[in-house]
Formats: C-alpha cells, sequence, structure tokens
C-alpha cells in the first residue's frame, strides 16, 4: 500500500483525499492545509491524521507521496519540497503562473527519478482517453483535425477569475493538454482569439476574455482547433472530436443518468449533462489515483508528468501573445 | 406516362392527387367524389378533369388505373368494379370491414391479371424498409422477435372511432401488416390485450380499446409484439425493432428537422416529431405511387396485394377475438 | 460501521465483498463459503476474517447483518437462520425456486423487524430508477405502458440453464420485479408465450424457453410488456420505456465509455454495450448496499423486501403456467 | 405559374430542371447548354424546348427568370445579360472567381428592380435553417459562437480542383455564406490556416489547401468557426452549431435512412450519411426554388441575393490573403 498525504483540502483536495482513501492499492497517510480547521474536518471524516505543518507531512515516514492541491502560488515550493524529501508527487494543474517559475522549478529538480505527475485529469476519462486509443489503434488513420470543445457550467467567482492568470493559463490550459495528448506530436503555433460576451466588465478589467478560441497547428499541418466558453447554461460542456483519412471518432457529453423525456414540450431529451467538473470526471479523477500508484509502485513512466505541464503553459502563453497581438505565435518564440 | 384516377378526394385522396401529378412516370386523369364540390376543388388546383361518376371515371380512355381513396364501405365494390373495367387498381387499406366481404371481393376478382396493391404504405417507409432489407441481407441473422411501437399522436373524432370497426381492424392493421412484411412467415397465432385508458367512456359505448399489445407468434416460433396507443402526447411514434441470433435493427422515430436543442430546461432535445401520418410518410405514400406505376408498366407482381389486406384483415379478427375471449387464437380458427 | 457477513463467494459474493469492504458506512465483518478455498481467498484479498460456518458467521458478535450470496437453494434457510440470529438481511433473488418454501419461509419469519431485503438490483440503476422518479414527479401523467426489453449477452452454460428453474424464474423474474416497481400497483394477470430459437436441444430437454414474451395488466388496465432473450450477440440489452398520458420516458442502454465512431463501414456507431450485469450494474450494486445499510442505520423500510421477492415469483408461476396452458393466469390462481 | 429557363444543364443544371419541372408553382420554360447534346437530353427527358442560344432562352416571351448553372467563368457575364433583357435570376455560386469582375458586375446591374437571387443553398435546409430560427426566436440568448463543420465526401478530380480557385473561393465559400448567415451580423476579420494533408503533391502544384480552419470575428466579438476537409471517407459532413448566452442549437448530419444497427461488430450503427450534395440538400434545392418563386410572384426580396454571393466572396478573399500572410485579416482590406 502507498502511502499519500494530501496537501491542500479545498474542494478538490478533500475529493482526492477521498478517493486515495477507498483506493484498494493506496493509504490516505494524512492531510495538510494552511487552514487547520478545514484540514481537522477532513481529518476527523476520513479517519486520518492532520499535518501540523508541510514539513511534518514529508517528514513522515510512512508518506511516500504527496498530492499537492493547495493553491496554485505554492505549487512549485511544495514540488521542489517534496522532491527534496525523496516524495513522489502528483500535482494539481497549473505547475504556476509564471514560466520562469516553472522553468526554475525544472532546474531544481532536474534529475529526479521521483515519479512527477500533473493533474491533467481529463487524459483519464474513458470518452477522451478512447479518442486517443482510437487513434493508436489505427482506427481513423493518419490524424488531420481535432476539435475541443470545452465550456464550462457557469462563470467562476470574480475574486477567483481575478487571481486566475486569465482564461488561457486557468481553463484552456487543460485543453491545451488535450490537444497534445490527442495530437501525439509537438505543436508548432498557436493562433488565439478571444471575446468578451458573458461578463464585459470583469473581462475589461483582468484584461481577461470569457469566449476564446485557439488554431493549433503541428509542423505536419495537423490542426487543433480548442471552443472555450467561461458559461454554458446547460450545463458542463467536454468534448473531443478527432478527424483523419480513415474515419472520426467523438468523445461526448456525460448525461447526469441514461434517460431520454418525451413530452409536449421536448422531444427525446436527455437527463442534464453532468454540471460539476468533480462528476462529470469522477472516474478519471479515481483512474488519475491509480494511474499514480500504479506508476510509483512498479516504476512505470507517470502518464503525464512535469514537463507536459510545462509544455501546456508554453501553449498558454503563447494564445495570450497571440490573442494579444492578433497574429498566430510559433512556439520557439516562447519560453 | 399511366393515367391514373383517383376516387375519393378527401385529406388521404387529395395527398395521392398531388402525388400522382407531381410524379414523373405517371398522369393524374382526373377526380372523382360523391362530394362534388371537393373534387373540383382539386380538379381545379391540379388542373384535371372531374369525373362526373365513377362510371365515367372508369369508361375514360385515358384512366389505366384508379386510386381508391373513398369511405371504406365503398372500397370492395370499387374493386369490383375497376377489375371488369380493366383498370389496375391501388386501394387505401381496409378492404373491408367486414371479412366475409372481402372474401367474397376475392372470390369475385379471382383470376385478374390486373395489378391490384393495397395502400399499407408503411412498407415504402425507408425505414421499416430498410430493416427487412437487413434482415434479408442476413445483417441479424435468424429473425427471432419482432416489436412494432404505433401510437397515434391523438384521438381521431368520436365520429371517426365509432364507425372505424375498432382499433384492431382501424389501427392495428397497419402493424398487422408490417409484422407480415418484417416477419416473412405465416402468423400462427394471435394473443391480444386491449385497455380503455384514454377515453373509458367512448371506448365503453363503442366495445373498443385505446391501448392495446398483440402478440403474434409463427409456427416456427418467431414473435412479433405490437404496442399501440391511440395518443402519444409527444407525437406520432413509429418504430420498428427486429431482433435476430446475430443482431439488431431498429427503424427510429422522424423529427420535423435534424436540430438538437441544450438550454438551461432540456438537453439533446430533438425537433418535435413529425406529428401527422401524411408529413410522416410523405416520402414512403410518393415511393408507394412509384411502385404502383412499376408494378403497371413492367407487369412486376405489386408489392403489397389484395391477399396481404386479406391476411392483415385476418389478424384483426383473430385479435379482436383474442381480447374479447381472453386466450389466444389460431389463426387456422379465422376465416 | 455496519458489520455485514458475506455468505456465498461465487462471482456475485465477492463482488458484493468488495463493495462492502470499499463503502464508507459499512464494513465487511468476514466470509464465508462452504467452498473454504474461495471464501479464504477472498478473505485474503480483502484482509477479512474466514467464518468456519454459518453458525460461525451468525455468532460473531461484530456481525450486524448478511449478505446471502450462496447458491438458491440455500436461501430461505439463511433467511431463516439469520432471523433467528437476528441479523438483518439482504439476500440475493431468487428466495427460492418453490413457491410453497417461499411461503413456508415467510410464515416462519413473520413479524420479524430485521431488515429483510432483496437483490433486486436493478431498482438501482440510475435509468431504471429515473423512469420510476419521472412517473412518480407526474412527468409522463397517467402511465399506460411499459416496455422491458432483457436481453443477455450470451447463454449460460447447460448446466446452469438445468438448474435455474427456468427462465421465467431465473432470468425474468428481475423484469417481473421491475414491471411491479415501474407499475406500482399490483399485476392482475400474466399472458406469457415462449419459444426455442437460440438451442432448441437444450430447451426441449430442460422444457425451458430461450426467448420469452410476457404481457402484464393490472387491474385498472395498465400494460407491461416484457421482451427477454438468453442471447443478444451486440451485448447486455437492459432498456425500459414508461408511456404515459402526459409524454415517455425511456432508461437506455450503457456503453463502455461515451465515444462514436466513423469509418467507411459504420456511422455513429457507439462504443460496445457493457457485457456483463457486473459491469453494466456496478453503480446499481453498490447503491444497493447503500440502501441496505442506510436501512438498518435510520431503522427506513427496506426498499425493496421479501414480500417483493414472494410477488416477483408468483408472476414467474403465473407465467409458466400461462406458457404451458396457452392462456392467460390471473395471479388471484396462484398461490 | 412562372417560366424558368435554365442555362447550363450539367449535373447541377438537370437537378435545377427536374426540380423545376415538379414544382407546382414553376413551369420549366426550356434549356440551354453549349453542349447541345446534353441539353437536348434534358430536353427531351423533361419535354420542353431546347433553346439554341442564350439569346434565344432570353428573348422567349415565356421566359420569366432564368437559372444559371453554366460554368463559373459565365456567371457574371449571363446575370448581366439576363437583366438587360428583364430576366429575374438565380444564379449557382459563385458569382465569379475575381472580386473585381464580381464589383463590375454589381455595378453593371445596380438598380435593378430584378429579383437576383444566389444559390447558397444551405440556407434552405430545414437544419440549418431552424438553428437561425431558433437564434431569432431567442432560444439561445445572444449568439456567441459557430461552429460549422463542412467536410466532403472525397476529392473532386483533379482538373475541378485545378480550376476551382482554391478551397476558399470553391468550398469553404458555402460556409462563409453560412457563417454569415448565422451570425447576423457583419464578419470583421478573417484568421485561416491551411494544410495540405490528402494529396499534397496536387495541393503544392495548384497552391491549394485541402485541410483548412477559417475563424471569423463580427465587431461586437461573436466567433464563427469553420472546420473543412477535401474528404470524410464516412460521407458528407454538413453540421452547424450555435451557442449562445441562453442555450445550443446543432443542426446534425443527414443518413440515408432512420435505421439504428447492431451487431458483434457495431452498436448503435447509423446508416451512412447522405453521402452526395445533391441527395443531402435534396430539400433544400426545392425549397430555394420555391424561395426563388416566391420573390417573383410576391416581389419578395430574395433571401439570399448578389450582394450576399459578393461577401461571401470577400471572405474567402480575406482567408486566403490570411492563410497566405499567417495574420488575421480585416474585411474593410479587402474589395
Amino acid at each position: 500500500m502507498i502511502g499519500i498525504a494530501v496537501l491542500g483540502t479545498g474542494r478538490i483536495g478533500r475529493m482526492h483525499a477521498e478517493n486515495i482513501a477507498a483506493h484498494p492499492r493506496a493509504r490516505l497517510a494524512g492531510v495538510y492545509d494552511i487552514n487547520t480547521s478545514a484540514a481537522s474536518e477532513v481529518a476527523a471524516k476520513l479517519a486520518v491524521p492532520q499535518f501540523e505543518s508541510v514539513e511534518g507531512a514529508l517528514a513522515a515516514s510512512d508518506v511516500d507521496a504527496v498530492l499537492i492541491a493547495s493553491s496554485t502560488a505554492t505549487h512549485a515550493d511544495l514540488i521542489e519540497q517534496a522532491v527534496e524529501a525523496g516524495k513522489a508527487v502528483l500535482c494539481e494543474k497549473p505547475i504556476d503562473l509564471s514560466l520562469d517559475r516553472v522553468n526554475e522549478c525544472a532546474t531544481r529538480i532536474a534529475g529526479t527519478r521521483l515519479p512527477i505527475m500533473l493533474g491533467f485529469v481529463r487524459r483519464f476519462d474513458s470518452g477522451h482517453a478512447g479518442v486517443r486509443k482510437a487513434i493508436e489503434g489505427g482506427r481513423i488513420g493518419d490524424l488531420h483535425q481535432v476539435i475541443i470543445t470545452s465550456r464550462d457550467p457557469g462563470m467562476a467567482p470574480d475574486a477567483y477569475i481575478e487571481a486566475s492568470g486569465g482564461i488561457f493559463r486557468d481553463m484552456t490550459i487543460h485543453d491545451f493538454d488535450m490537444a497534445r495528448f490527442i495530437l501525439g506530436e509537438d505543436v508548432a503555433e498557436v493562433t488565439a482569439t478571444g471575446s468578451r460576451l458573458i461578463d464585459p466588465a470583469l473581462m475589461a478589467r483582468c484584461d481577461d476574455f470569457d469566449t476564446v478560441t485557439a488554431v493549433l497547428k503541428t509542423s505536419t499541418g495537423k490542426q487543433a482547433i480548442i471552443i472555450n466558453s467561461r458559461r454554458a447554461v446547460y450545463g458542463y460542456d467536454q468534448r473531443v472530436e478527432a478527424f483523419g483519412s480513415a474515419g472520426m471518432v467523438i468523445s461526448e457529453n456525460r448525461t447526469r443518468d441514461h434517460t431520454r423525456h418525451f413530452t409536449v414540450d421536448f422531444t427525446d431529451s436527455a437527463a442534464p449533462l453532468k454540471n460539476f467538473f468533480i462528476d462529470r470526471y469522477a472516474d478519471a479523477f479515481a483512474a488519475e489515483i491509480s494511474a499514480f500508484v500504479d506508476a510509483i509502485t512498479h516504476g512505470n513512466p507517470v502518464p503525464v508528468g512535469f514537463e507536459d505541464g510545462r509544455q501546456a503553459l508554453i501553449l498558454a502563453e503563447a494564445a495570450i501573445r497571440s490573442a494579444a497581438e492578433g497574429r498566430p505565435v510559433a512556439i520557439r518564440e516562447i519560453g
């Protein structure tokens, strides 16, 4: 049994703690949060120790690994501390909002053989992963175009948006990683454009966008199109389409159950979409923990690592520059 | 060009007249209705002659065939007259509400080489016909079960129901023919049950049902299940499912257009179902005319003939007896 | 934490044991099987005690309840023993193949206040339960017709079929319970018919059927149609349709993931159906344990109890008689 | 009855001639083609006169309007001649490959009150038009994003591609018009990118692309994303998605019939997509003729006119420049 400590017991940390506690091959070694009452609540509920400090968690002999789910600004520091303490790491995205800080962190942990995994959970969704598998199995021939639709069910609170680093670093970063995952080759160029259609005042104040489109191109001409909105009133819209020389495969939305409804008012209506990322990607979050445990146990390479986190941020930086300057931005211009 | 006269210019006769007028290989030779103003309206609109009598229509040298769309009670007489006049016939279902009258008519027209076709239009629906084709092509292996869902969008007027001969002869008769079409072998036994759930008072008065289920079985054990309701508030529900040793094929409902709608209130909602048999089976009605014209022109056997009309009525009689007596009724008991 | 012992560690017992072990409010108190090596394997894997006898399990003070997943012939005895020992019971279906034995058991446990729950797991499926909820919420108005399609992915081994008590007691029993669950009122009459289309020789030898249809009717005229096959080559086909005066709701099949595939050979093809009852109803099995734990903890009535098991068997008996005698069988004729 | 002459009896001209001949409010006045044998075949089949020259057609007193379906290079000349002769015009897209020629034609016909309609047939598709109607009816609130997927079923012959004026003028032009139709406001900027993935050699020789993406933006920030491929092996892929503040509406693909297939090899597979533009848009082509006849008869403005043809070409020019220069191109830079 792999002992894992969870650092950060906000909404997503709590969910991870529960998944680890329920995992057949992992053990929740304890939890820590700077907000001690939040941590003690989770510790009590799951009947595990509460660490008094990060240092305490990292010093514990029954802690093999840490899951970092604290605020973004602490991620890089915690990765560095964990590596120094010899602990494997599963870190929520993004590594940091600053590419310089990410690069610095990369330098500091260079050479470690510890598994350092990034929490791009969508790679573990059976539908999205099924798209990748279909491509690898040759079912659509040569890949030509990838279309990623990713719309949040509702605007995050203003304070969240203001501290988010902007839509490309905060939200689209998942899609940049998905594009890399599905494309299977390096992106050469990003062209992005943003609009302020949902909350123009907030967006103007933050110099941010709520509605964006990004077109990515590889050196061989493969295209990935990312379509984002901060608010889809019908729920959490998460689709991936891959088109190739021999066919197409689509990963579809998930509804709350498998019913269809017919009345005077509507025809063949599905149940509502799963509306919250923790519900929508529940299976994927569990599979992510399994993959992490397997990487530690068997010494497998992590399926998505630090460099993937860095590359996604590079795409975000390119998109930011593209949208600001109104031109395609070559990846080689960044970082 | 085959010249066709339309006898009966009610709702369905008008529709047939328009289809014939628009058909590239047929010519609308004229129309007749006992209601002369109804007939003259159609004649004027389509710029064709109005016959003053059935005899006049049957005597016209440019009339090669007649389409009988008058009231049910006149069908058998008109078939006999047309055959005597040497005209091909396409007759709306049913031939008659009385099996005795149908048998008498069969005797009188026995030996004719004229094409006598029955208007079981659903055989010409691309979806339902696609089910039959899939079976013939071996795509589902040996056929085991057929499920026919057939629900009208709304109750017909009381007067219609009262004169209809009952749901089995009036409505289910389409499904009996569909069952025969899909099964591809003779039905040996019918078990039917009826309920009065939509308009119990009217149904009791007419000794009729508004909600029925019939289970048909062939001598080899194939099963066909027919599910009927006189009123589906969501529209005209017309589905056929065929299940066999190697797979299943389903003919699905038709919506008014191919849009899908997502809002706060509904998810992936289709456009409303086509709500009226003339819309739902528009393509099938046109294909039916083509098949009739082809049978006349090339001397092909008609795809659905007088005997098919008689057999469907026999199944209806068996269902009526089964529902009344609460027992399976063998087809050999009837007629 | 409720302590639950699992009696019987075959395929389904093992699955239940794992679900109990992973449940946040239950504790797997130990396992027992007459096949001691099967039991010890499960005990070792889940790190729980192995009981040496049923008596040992029932005597253990940390056992609050038992889950009976042993062979059918032992169910009634074990229920009686458990009740005598003061333990709550969750028993796999059926209670017994003999209605007399079930009635005897009912008499013996009469008056117990212990939760006695029957394992009709499909009631806990979110789709099927969603159909029931839609009805209760008035979304389809008055219920008129229920259509339950239930086809196994493949024939069970001959030995299983031979000892199964026949398709109606073994397989359709789930659908009889589902019909009762969805109808929400008592069935008055059953008409069933069976065919031998998949393995005629085996079926003739066992006086059994592999392809059956049953039509159930309540005293108010509601109809439920059950469509069964022992082998659907395309996977485990599990659908429920409820039709009423104000609409229709359908619980659809489950696929392995949410991808759609388009190639030269097929269009908009789904991933394969979940093919095994343990996968298809995985969520439902977990929800079933939760409902059982809640019934024990809060003293709630069990959502599906002994009498539900008895009523489903009565419907099976009626169906057997109906298929044998070729007539509708009134429920009051049975038991 | 409006008399319409068809100029050009290639594949699309023949189809239009048949639609006009079958139209209840139009009359096919005759046909002309520089290839006289092609024209005489159509004239014979439809039993209409064959004109010996364009001048002859335009001089005929029973010709109220002309449908121009000849080669692209003749369109502008024929429009000018028809207007001079006082005939209404329905012209296939594009008006010309040269924007200068289009502008010249615009000048020459300026001030005419004759209906001049452009054959952007997709506007008449019930699905795509249903999207526009949903927007106009306020069903999705404020429009934010439009996604148009438009993939041909197979590469046109090399000679066609070579003379086509490039993918943006030849194929994407339909999507540019669709974007304008759905957006309902002027496009301000186009960013396009192209790849050579299907036939790189041919594309390099023609300085053309076979796989393109274009992102259009209006001055208010609405986005339209066009996704094109010259070859989708699974058929003619034609979808439109509109996303707004209150919901989403999607126009889906069309299959050959409404069957679904389940076997060992595939699950819930649809019939193949309609594979040819004449089949896929058959209803739309008929509706287009109706709209033209209505415009002539009632003096309604044409639903899609000369200026729409010019604007679509401007977007194509902008896309060509954008793809060539690797930058967004403002519409005001063109023409």
